[in-house]
């Protein structure tokens, strides 16, 4: 979604000549290309599917179908991990607490058909200002708990800096989530202000904000997080422009706000790809 | 602020023709006003000044004497809580918790000078989404933790249902500030969306949203509230309109969502107040 403006076969290329070793992928435009060419196109170039965003959306009556399909493109697509954003508020309700009852309601139904897929959920607690109408769902702690009553290999969270950089109670919940083995995915972006109308497309490039990015870059590794890492950012200034070059920059300034140890010479050269492990 | 589009003068006029007891009164139109007269006006109509809004901005280099002169003013108008909205990150920093310590420090200066004048200091904690810019303090928890060093009598909390009503800690935190005589104040508005771009004039009139104000109302009741409830709201739509029109709307909104049983017959009778006691 960083770069929605280009088309799957450009992505693909892009990542693969900047030493970007995977990616994670959104349903829409990958039902678009054909999910089986999509899996082909990915494969072909030496690319892993690092999570495919998104299903949930649990409070919602309806949801049970598409949630099961998602978990068939995750598999489909070798994504061992299917990015869940659990829904907000059913129409007409104030009943917080009924929706997060509703949400591992679903878990539960959703769960085992993940599993017997191979495919690993993963909660995605979203910024607080979102509890109302995308996902009542709004820390790690409470991902945590939605995630504690089933195996870890079935069921863990996603840490999305722009979600929970504001909580003192995150890098407790980061630790807790890794030695339990429930961090199953790592989100990168950045927070800026002001921000825009509806709040969806207000995610920072890396260093564009306020986010110690290094710092949770730490916090996950202390918590012996090894997998991959996902910069997905939302944000029309970057959809306005040229993808290639939005994805270029991405890797930039991953180094530059994310590594440790940036990388010597020259901050980005595409003919000798040398992104740092994450 | 609901109706800052109204002159002091009609503001009293209007409150006190529809039996609202007291009202919530911000610095700048008190000082333009002038804060002798404005008492007088204020004392005159008979109501009372339930908060005055706001001190705080602690992270900033030089809040000191501001915040000083914000306990006069509150004094001089015979309010006894000054609201306190304490501050997002300084310029060029990424650190929350600094930017906490900070504040604690800020507060550890302010609190006696603020007893001195018989003013309590109300940490209102903000919505997370104005962490970054306007209020480092985003839950009842931490605003707790900074109040609890100091007698009850100087510090305590906001309750403010905008900010903390997707917090499911906060009615916990709510009972614990009851039992601890730190509940200082409780703030009332909706949380409507779409946000607007800035998200600073988002807070939707009562009934509007998705906030559970009753239950909200009962939580403080039960912690032993008995202190004012005032209304904020900050949106161009009721600032575009009569003032007079929005407070009496308003106080038929706080009728029918806020109270538990909303007083027969009809619903404003501006001649014949009869606002339930808060």
């Amino acid at each position: 979604m960083t770069v929605r403006q280009l088309p799957l076969p450009s992505l693909v290329d892009a990542c693969a000549r900047l030493g970007v070793p995977g990616i994670g992928l959104w349903r829409e435009p990958v039902r678009a290309y054909g999910l089986k060419a999509a899996a082909r196109l990915v494969q072909a170039a030496g690319l892993t599917v690092t999570t495919l965003c998104r299903a949930g959306f649990f409070t919602a009556s309806d949801s049970s179908a598409d949630n099961r399909a998602a978990v068939e493109e995750a598999a489909a697509l070798g994504a061992d991990t299917l990015v869940l954003v659990c829904g907000g508020l059913p129409p007409g309700s104030r009943d917080l607490t009924r929706a997060r009852e509703r949400i591992a309601d679903a878990l539960a139904e959703l769960a085992p058909y993940a599993a017997d897929h191979g495919v690993r959920l993963a909660i995605e607690p979203l910024h607080p200002m979102y509890a109302a109408d995308r996902c009542a769902v709004s820390t790690l702690d409470q991902a945590l708990a939605l995630a504690e009553p089933f195996p870890s290999t079935q069921v863990g969270v996603v840490v999305d800096t722009y979600h929970v950089w504001w909580d003192d109670r995150a890098p407790a919940a980061v630790a807790r989530a890794g030695a339990a083995g429930r961090l199953h995915s790592l989100q990168l972006a950045d927070w800026t202000v002001p921000l825009p109308a509806g709040v969806l497309t207000g995610r920072g490039q890396l260093g564009d904000g306020c986010v110690d990015l290094r710092a949770w870059r730490r916090l996950t590794d202390a918590a012996g997080y090894t997998g991959p890492i996902e910069v997905e950012l939302f944000n029309e200034d970057l959809w306005a422009r040229d993808g290639a070059e939005v994805i270029a920059e991405t890797v930039r300034r991953y180094r530059r706000e994310v590594c440790e140890h940036p990388s010597p010479g020259p901050r980005e050269n595409p003919a000798h790809p040398s992104l740092p492990p994450a």
